[in-house]
């Protein structure tokens, strides 16, 4: 009875908690879902919101159990029961060990068995060998949250992944969430609580990955949460990100991910994150196919291609981090540093050279310097000495940090109304210098807006400047390398820009069919291969453009289909099963004649009975202007489902790899970022004389083919498994853009 | 007369010093080169050996003047001295203080000016504001080395250039070798003499970059010797390179530059360094433009294209880094490192989420990972669970490395012959196994031969197993960050397999002019560019393949070339200035009759009378195959001299900029390296079953064209300024290459 009371009660706290986390202070669209707008989805039957797991009580429980704990010597599990103990007391939760023979463990009142506990428990932690029938027993107590600590399951193999379902079914079955299996204590570390500001968050699939983030605290960084989501049976990392989205205290979101449960419930996630404007900062590993196959194995995760990856992350707006190292520059930045008040980068240094080097590593980062005029120059040289540069980078030559002339120079700096980051370099320690010019910095980032950042160059790093007056300030950014400071300084401006546009795509993504589908699935035959013909009619039907062209099965058919589609056209061959056309010789261009069409007619059917290709007959098209080629394509992704691709056409950038990747649904901006993100983007603008292409037509065949995967590439049933467009001619400015192959299969 | 003995005496020693620098022990073909030696130059007229300055005498003089010297309270010249005093004390020297008015300096007898002093000082150190009288000076007293701290030189402007111009003069005339202007103290800092093994030698045009290397000895490296080279009015980075490159003591030069005083000095010094063994690891500012400017600036330096730094680097094997902390990471690494028995890359981790990720980074890296076979998976099954896997990442499972199994693994893993580099990353401290990791990590390395590297991922670096069991070992590598290791693994490997291979290109360069030069000049046009057809002679005459062409004049002429030339042709209006012929419709390919070509040629110069072009006559040229469309040049770069670049051809890589570049002389290695360079490389072997490119005949172009670079592209006199074969057509494996436009600018 205790129990249920106590239950009733702290549903109604618990309901308050989680508003105060789901609706953020500082502006955004944060809701929190329930699972009843599951029924939400999107025209390929995805769901266009997911519920936010009520995660207060896990973090923050009153009653917690340890089924198998101990109190004996040398038992592991006595060390992981005392430092529950621990834990439960800072949180100030009633701990309860479970374990069938012990009459107290620690002191502590022991019960027997899950069933004899004295109340519906917030969190068990599972020490046991075999969770699975623990977890039904929890669901019988009313026990709200299970971690299970145990291995030996997805990450060992097909019998592995087998009893991990099993475990999830029984999860689901008894309304119990877990967290596991697979996972450890780091949800239940000691965390400092005596630092201020916004904090970081961490969730890790691999417990030790998550070690130096932790470590950061002891740099004066906070971190309030820990979630160490293992082989994510039941609550996987997108669930914790949803919650740490709408946690007040949480500045930053950094996470390491070897795997995707579920790419959808991952992007949902991150969108409520960009909603809220609150910074998600990951390491993914699978760069290479050795990462890939190795990640996979470890917690039994699928990881995604990479380049899926790097487009999907891009587009929800999470900053992709290569390095352990980069993830807590970049997340302790991004926490703790206020929106930009302008993007300018004031690089200040005691040398000249340093200054460069800086300045150097600053622009190849993409950041921006501006110039400083007559005006400012000649404020600064009132500190500075004449022969010396202050134009941006400003090399103060060493002495005036010395004295009162220091903190002049960074104030001046500090309010030029272009400069919304300062970084200085201290690339040594020379104590009456930089020590003064440390605390200078602390000072002045006291009373400013702007972004204050620090490297420190020395590689000992014990040094006080660095220990006591730089770490000491949480309103200064300190870095140990340039590399880092600038691609963190990068990161954060990009951040702010990108909240600032972002539309959640969710909200407007299609939920009902276009008149589009009907036509299209006339057209499509499952399991097979489409004609080039039967492709380019499924185009025609979602409004891409394609030649005009007659599908025809006799030259004197060639001959009339010439004269409808107009002078000069190209002749192809058409079948089902046929690629590399080009290479048979069975496509021929300029013709300009009736003759050359009669004859190229019976030419192609020739060549195809000599190359044993059953035709369905030649295409007759119109001739295309030349543009510029480009490919776009659909094709399903094993974690992320129907992706959108662009790239540039032609054999050179078919060597390059020159392609962008997003995840549907996305908006028109995401198609011009993508754009944006070729390498050879600048074809485009036209060169070497050329007019510029339409670039406008090529986002609308994006957004199109966008539209087809949505419709056709998503969901079971009849649809498309691939799509490719290659080429799509991009016509100069105001005249389109035309699809002059299109190969699509079915599935 | 003590002076002049004393003298005599050590220039023996000296001799005998510079004999132990001038030829390592360890193999190499270390000579040391006299100034005699610089009438052996090539056929541009530039040396091919260069003098290695006797620098023994200036890092461990016997007697030092300080010119300028006080000991008055509150003088900046104080503190200057008395560190000159410790560190004459240090080494051994005497010390003679000069000043005008004092009887002494900190008790040692002063000389009131520089003739006055009793000996035949090594180095004189200036610490006046205008140095030049001193310079002349102290060439009447026979000072080997002057150190002139005094700013305002080059780095100020013309004026400053043109007082540093007087100062090396008067420093060549008095036969002083002077460092500086713009130096300071850097070379007489106090160094650790309590470690040992291979040091590091720093060169650095900026004093305070070097300071993170320099406190790389706090960390347990060794560093014995700093140049801070300033504005280099006479001794530049290239002399302390020659020089370091043959001290025994030295395994790895580190050095920031702002900018070469002569790209050929410093090629001439690297090769050097190639040839002995000796790893460069250097920091280039001038990525962007910003930085490059700034560099300019700041020392008065020539930066040079940003694409010809990077070729030159690399064609004589010197690792260019980004970051101070790379410079320190790398340099430490190849210093200590010994040569690589294998060059497989095994990472061993407690955590399969740290192997995963360590692992993707490496393979980013472009680092090896051999798969472990069933023996070897069965030999670390002993001690690692089952359960975990040990294919390379080798994942413990975090127990095994707390006891007696840890040292096992790391045994079995380092006597697999496939493994020659063992990365251990130890993400967070957890001292009951990282402590024993770390120290059996230690005890492992110094009973192999193979590399031990651990990646310290805790952020904090006070721990005690990072700063006394793993720097406290000068065999284990340790780092901060995996990037860092993991490039740095990569250069190492690099390096031992460049110096494996390297042969200096300074042995082989042409000394005298081909035959082809005599032809060549008759072609040349003083200050002009020549039109499409001399270009194309101008090539012929190096042996370079071009189409059958002639230069008509008359619509008949055109008929009877074509029918000499073959068709089908091609034809193109021709005059010296014409560029962008295709724009104006002047090119005009796949003529087959004498109607044809006689159309075409009323049709071409009736546009160039439209167009108001004066042309030297139609091309009527042969029409060439398909092929690989590249481009090969030959530019002249301010710092460099003339350069050779390679790229793609076609608009797209145009875009893409797809180019690679090296300085003459260079081999049949690097013009391969160069194609290996290009992102687009693997259209060479063939893409859409187009058949390979004769790769051969590419490399033989670029070595034809390095060729005319050396005859026609160096020294003074007549000669080119830039030469552009766009496109060169590589055809089909066993057919050649062939130039069919060719742009020259001649000087």
């Amino acid at each position: 009875m205790l129990g249920s009371t106590h239950g009733t009660l702290t549903t109604t706290q618990r309901s308050a908690r989680v508003l105060a986390c789901g609706t953020r202070p500082a502006g955004g669209a944060g809701t929190v879902h329930s699972r009843a707008d599951a029924a939400d989805v999107d025209v390929s039957g995805r769901p266009l919101s997911a519920p936010v797991a009520d995660l207060e009580r896990f973090f923050r429980p009153e009653s917690v159990a340890v089924i198998g704990a101990s109190d004996a010597e040398g038992r592991p599990n006595t060390g992981i029961t005392r430092q529950l103990l621990n834990w439960a007391e800072r949180v100030g939760a009633r701990l309860h060990p479970v374990h069938p023979k012990r009459a107290t463990v620690f002191g502590l009142p022991c019960v027997p068995s899950v069933a004899e506990l004295p109340e519906a428990v917030d969190v068990a932690v599972l020490l046991v060998g075999d969770p699975l029938p623990v977890i039904e027993q929890l669901g019988d107590a009313k026990a709200r949250f299970a971690v299970v600590f145990a291995s030996g399951f997805a990450e060992t193999g097909r019998d592995g992944a087998d009893a991990q379902r099993r475990l999830a079914d029984a999860a689901a079955r008894s309304g119990v969430r877990l967290l596991g299996p697979n996972t450890n204590l780091n949800a239940f570390e000691r965390f400092r609580d005596d630092l201020d500001g916004p904090s970081i968050a961490l969730i890790t699939q691999s417990g030790h990955q998550g070690r130096p983030v932790f470590a950061l605290q002891e740099l004066g960084i906070r971190l309030s949460h820990w979630a160490p989501t293992g082989n994510e049976a039941d609550l996987e990392a997108a669930d914790f990100l949803s919650y740490f989205a709408g946690c007040p205290e949480v500045g930053a979101i950094a996470t390491y991910v070897e795997g995707f449960k579920d790419g959808r419930s991952f992007l949902l996630a991150a969108d409520r994150a960009a909603r809220n404007g609150v910074p998600v900062v990951a390491v993914k590993v699978g760069r290479t196919g050795a990462g890939a196959r190795v990640a996979a194995s470890h917690t039994g995760k699928l990881t995604g291609a990479d380049a899926t990856v790097d487009g999907a992350l891009r587009q929800v707006g999470v900053v992709r981090v290569d390095g352990l190292d980069e993830l807590q520059d970049t997340a302790a930045l991004l926490a703790r540093a206020r929106p930009p008040v302008a993007e300018g980068v004031a690089v200040y240094a005691i040398s000249g050279g340093t200054g460069a080097h800086v300045a150097d590593l600053a622009a190849s980062a993409g950041l921006e310097l501006p110039a400083f005029g007559p005006a400012e120059q000649a404020a600064l040289h009132q500190w500075i000495p004449e022969d010396l540069d202050v134009s941006n980078p400003v090399d103060s030559g060493g002495h005036p940090v010395g004295d009162w002339r220091g903190r002049k120079i960074i104030d001046a700096l500090l309010s030029d109304p272009q400069v919304g980051v300062l970084i200085c370099p201290i690339t040594g320690p020379f104590p009456p210098m930089s020590d003064r010019l440390a605390q200078d910095l602390v000072d002045a980032a006291e009373e400013t807006d702007k972004l204050v950042c620090v490297i420190w160059g020395s590689p000992v790093g014990t040094e006080d400047a660095y220990r006591q007056t730089l770490l000491g300030s949480s309103r200064v950014a300190t870095f140990r390398t340039a590399g880092n400071c600038v691609r963190a300084v990068r990161a954060y401006l990009d951040h702010h820009r990108f909240v600032r546009d972002y539309r959640s795509p969710f909200e407007a993504a299609p939920r009902t069919p276009s008149p589009s589908l009907r036509k299209a699935q006339s057209l499509l035959r499952p399991g097979q291969r489409l004609s080039e013909h039967a492709g380019k009619q499924l185009l025609r039907a979602y409004g891409i453009r394609v030649p005009r062209e007659q599908l025809c099965t006799s030259a004197a058919g060639a001959v009339r289909a010439a004269a409808q589609v107009g002078y000069p056209v190209v002749m192809k061959a058409s079948a089902p099963q046929l690629a590399h056309k080009s290479e048979y010789g069975l496509v021929r261009i300029g013709l300009t004649s009736a003759s050359q069409v009669r004859d190229t007619y019976r030419e192609l059917t020739e060549i195809a009975r000599q190359e044993d290709i059953a035709l369905d007959g030649v295409l007759v098209c119109q001739m295309v202007d030349p543009g510029v080629e480009t490919v776009v394509g659909m094709s399903l992704d094993e974690v992320f489902g129907p992706t959108v691709t662009v790239g540039l056409g032609g054999v050179l950038v078919e060597v390059l790899q020159d392609t962008a990747v997003r995840v549907p649904p996305f908006g028109e901006d995401q198609a011009r970022s993508m754009l944006a993100e070729l390498r050879g983007s600048a074809l485009f603008e036209g060169v070497r004389g050329r007019p510029p292409a339409d670039v406008d037509a090529l986002v609308e065949v994006v957004l199109r083919v966008q539209r087809m995967a949505l419709e056709l590439g998503g969901g079971s049933g009849e649809g498309l498994a691939e799509l490719d467009i290659n080429p799509l001619v991009v016509l100069p400015r105001g005249q389109g853009a035309v699809a002059l192959d299109a190969l699509a299969v079915c599935r």
